[in-house]
C-alpha cells in the first residue's frame, strides 16, 4: 500500500460513532494520523445533523475538527440545489430534520409547501410520520424533481440492532407516489467528494477512503479508482483486490501509517 | 351480461366513500339491489378500521348492513393468523392501528412487542411513525414470518390526491429489514374472498365483483374467474374482454339490474 496518501477521508456512523457512543480508539487513531502530518476528513451520508452539530458531537467524543472538515449528504445536497437550480427557485419541500432545513437556509435556498414547491428532498429522519410520507406523496404528484440525500437502506446501531436509514423512506414515497428518484446525492455518488475536497483544494490522487458500507464508501472508492478500507468487525477470510480490510478505524490507521 | 347474479361483492374506499364523503347514489345503489333481492356484501383492503366501525359509518350514511357483511384484509389476517399459528403462538407485533389490534384480540391472538413477537403483522396506519418501522425491522431482525395485510401502494382521497397505502408502509419496512413479505392477506389473494362467503354459505359462481383497483379488486375476479366492474371515472375507449367498466356503483348496478 502507498504509505504516502494524505488524505484520509473516513466515514462518521459506525467509523468513528455508533449512536452517541465513540467506538474504541477512533480518537486515538485521529490524533495520530494529525500527528504524522495527514489530513482527516469526514465524509457521511447522515443528513440528520449539521455539520456544525456533528463537529460539536465531535468534539464532545474529543475529536477536535472543524464543522469545514465535515460534508453531509445534506450540504451536498444544498449545494447540488443551488447550482443547478433543480427546484426552478421555486423552493424545496424537505421531508427531513429541522438541520437538513437549515442546511438549505445558509445558501439562501427557500423552504416551501408540498403545494408550491419545485422539488422535494428526502433525508434521513428519526421523527418520519404518516404525514410526511403523504406531504412528500402530494409534491410528487405536481411531477417536480425528487431528490433523495441518499439511499442507504439501514445503519447499524447498539446492539447490532438496524436502524431504517434514508432509502426506506425514500421507498415509502417511491412506492406510494410511483415515482422513481431523479437525483441521489449521497455516497456513492462521486459529486459529494469532489465538493469536499474542491472546498480544500486537495487531490483525489492523494486520498484513501474508510467506510463500513460497500454499497456507499467502497463503491465511491470504486468508481474514482482511490485505494478504501473496509472496515468490518468480521473480517472475511478472503482477501479483495478492490479494497483493504480493517476491524476498526484504529486498526486501519495502524496499517497505513 | 348474466342478470342472475345473486352476491354482489362492493369494495368500499373509491366506490362507496371517498373519506369521510358518501359518493353520489351509492346509497341509492344499495337500496336497489337490496329490493330486487340481491345480497350486497363489501369486501375491502382497509385494515385501519374494524367490521363494527365501518358499519357504523356506513349507517351515518344512510347504508344498513350488519358488520358481518363486511369483510376487511384485518379481519382476513386475524382469521389467517388463528388458522396457520403462524406466530408459533409466541404472539403478533401489530405495526398498524387499534382497531387493527382488536381484531387479533377477538380471536384470541396475542398482540407481542418487537422482542418478543412469533410474527409481524403490517397494516395500514395514519399514523404511522420512525418508530414503528423501526420496531417492525427489530421483529424482522428475529427471522419471523413477514405478513402483510395488503400490498396497496396508495388510494385516492379528496381533490384527487393520492394517500399512501399499506403497500408503501410494507416497502418502507422491507428495504429496510432486507427482508420480503411472506404471506399476502388482502385481495387479490382469493382467500379473502372465500372467507367472507362461507361466513355466509354463499357460492362463488353466483358473485360479481364491483371495485375501483385493477390490481386487488380486477385481479382478485380473473383469479377466481368470476365477472368484475371495475369502477373508473374516465372509462377507457378500448372494451376489456376481462371486465365491465362503469363510471359509479350506481351505473354498474343500473347495468346489471
Amino acid at each position: 500500500m502507498n504509505k504516502n496518501l494524505k488524505v484520509f477521508i473516513i466515514d462518521l456512523d459506525g467509523v468513528v460513532f455508533q449512536g452517541n457512543n465513540l467506538i474504541p480508539f477512533a480518537d486515538k487513531a485521529i490524533q495520530k494520523l494529525k500527528s504524522k502530518g495527514k489530513i482527516p476528513l469526514f465524509l457521511t451520508n447522515n443528513s440528520t445533523t449539521s455539520s456544525i452539530h456533528l463537529a460539536q458531537k465531535l468534539l464532545s467524543m474529543g475529536i477536535e475538527c472543524s464543522h469545514s472538515e465535515i460534508m453531509t449528504s445534506g450540504i451536498a445536497a444544498a449545494e447540488f440545489i443551488k447550482t443547478t437550480k433543480v427546484d426552478n427557485e421555486m423552493g424545496i419541500f424537505v421531508c427531513g430534520t429541522n438541520d437538513l432545513r437549515s442546511e438549505l437556509t445558509k445558501l439562501d435556498i427557500k423552504i416551501s409547501s408540498p403545494d408550491t414547491c419545485g422539488a422535494l428532498l428526502v433525508g434521513q429522519n428519526p421523527n418520519f410520520t404518516y404525514d410526511d410520507l403523504k406531504h412528500s406523496v402530494w409534491a410528487l404528484q405536481r411531477k417536480i424533481p425528487f431528490i433523495a440525500c441518499n439511499m442507504d437502506p439501514n445503519f447499524p446501531s447498539e446492539n447490532g440492532r438496524l436502524m431504517p436509514g434514508c432509502g426506506s423512506l425514500v421507498s415509502a414515497i417511491s412506492t406510494a407516489s410511483k415515482c422513481i428518484v431523479n437525483y441521489e446525492i449521497g455516497k456513492p455518488n462521486p459529486r459529494i467528494l469532489d465538493l469536499l475536497l474542491s472546498k480544500h483544494r486537495l487531490n483525489k490522487k492523494d486520498c484513501i477512503i474508510i467506510g463500513d458500507n460497500k454499497n456507499s464508501d467502497i463503491e465511491l472508492a470504486l468508481q474514482v479508482n482511490i485505494p478504501s478500507v473496509f472496515i468490518n468487525s468480521n473480517p472475511s477470510q478472503i482477501i479483495s483486490k478492490d479494497y483493504f480490510e480493517a476491524k476498526s478505524l484504529f486498526e486501519a490507521v495502524e496499517l497505513l501509517l
